[in-house]
């Protein structure tokens, strides 16, 4: 394996009809948790879907993204504080772990898992794809997928063999620069924000984006269309509703 | 760099000396920004800390835990939606970005760029140590940092050259089968849990630490001291002022 095999890494959204073993899936699994976790808890859970009318079902809960019914493989990360629970329980200690830091914790340490779990696999040669969309469907994905209690879906990744990895866009990003600051935060003035997002708004994939939404800037697709407030608070109501039905209530007083 | 890297790392807790140069910072946040993130939107950034009186000032908001003064660097990765909030108010659009959805959206971007980090930095041979301190003093690392509008404060990472990696303890995990589900969340019962949680409560180093606590069972320790009830809800309180604070606030209707 290469120092630089970040430098050349892809999103991949096409699979081969190759299966995957649960042998080698286990591998990836196994190397996964070896990620750093908050207090050695391991608040996270993982749901692998391999039948075709679960991942049916799953589909609309991503909005009908192709890869979901196309990879071999659909891998749910949970935020998971259900089996730790289970476990004080049963030790007959008292779990304080339905509020929202705790929920939080579980969130990073999933989080943490899913990223490790990628590099592992794409290390071995197979492609992945990370869905964004399980927060906001999360209670319909929780239905299907018969979480419990303390149980949250927070990512999915979409896994298989490599289709054709050549076609696959290579990932934009902005300077390296913008992105780190010494010391303190560095703000940014008109300009100089317009500055680091030019290269990106230039490409001839965004500009054809623009076009094609009849926007008046690539920064438009994203507030009207693509990201929008109107779903994103409606998304936010959704959330905190199923953080509560879950166990996590948000703090009122 | 062999295929089992993942099985042999440790978190590191002790460094030597030795400085980080910025050039090599900068190679491995470059590679970190390989990593996936929403809609590539990249909202993180890192504060990188390196001025001593700076991590005097940092260490409380970490429990005092002797890493953050010892590490010759350390970075503060940051959920960010202030900078591509600013290129949209550039660019004339306008941005639906001050939501809890938004946070959570930001959220997984800086810890999938955190944990990419991660990975690159012991792939040079560097070690680290997630501090997962930060949440819960976000406000005053805010302030240390200076941090704007709709940037929080997500994980630290202390970075520096391993000064006796062989002292470091391996993590121990409980088996990856618990935390696999095929098509649905397998549950457990009372008598399951206990074996899964077997192995890791024989541990010498456990026993020792259940008996230094004159607890009855290693989950009394998590429960009631290390991560116990009265912290967690304190801290959800403290977290949500500071979102609505920064930005974010929680959805009330």
């Amino acid at each position: 394996m290469e120092k630089d095999f970040f430098l050349h890494r892809k999103t991949i959204r096409r699979y081969t009809s190759a299966d995957i073993s649960d042998k080698l899936l286990y591998s990836l699994i196994e190397k996964a948790v070896q990620a750093p976790t908050l207090g050695g808890m391991q608040l996270y859970s993982v749901v692998v879907t391999r039948d075709a009318a679960m991942k049916q079902r799953l589909a609309p809960c991503h909005f009908g993204q192709p890869m979901v019914t196309q990879a071999p493989v659909v891998l749910t990360f949970c935020a998971d504080f259900h089996r730790f629970e289970q476990w004080c329980l049963a030790s007959g200690a008292e779990p304080g772990y339905g509020n929202f830091q705790s929920f939080i914790g579980a969130m990073l340490d999933a989080t943490i898992l899913a990223q490790q779990f990628v590099t592992a696999a794409e290390m071995e040669g197979l492609g992945c794809c990370y869905l964004g969309t399980t927060t906001y469907n999360a209670p319909e994905i929780a239905r299907v997928l018969g979480l419990p209690d303390k149980v949250v879906p927070i990512l999915t990744v979409t896994l298989g063999y490599p289709l054709d990895p050549a076609s696959e866009p290579k990932a934009e990003r902005i300077p390296t620069s913008a992105i780190v600051h010494h010391e303190q935060y560095a703000g940014c003035t008109a300009a100089s924000i317009k500055e680091i997002y030019a290269e990106k708004e230039a490409l001839e994939v965004n500009k054809k984006y623009v076009a094609e939404n009849a926007k008046p800037s690539l920064a438009h697709v994203f507030t009207d269309i693509r990201y929008n407030r109107a779903n994103n608070e409606y998304f936010s109501r959704v959330l905190r509703d199923f953080l509560e039905a879950q166990g996590y209530p948000f703090p009122t007083e």
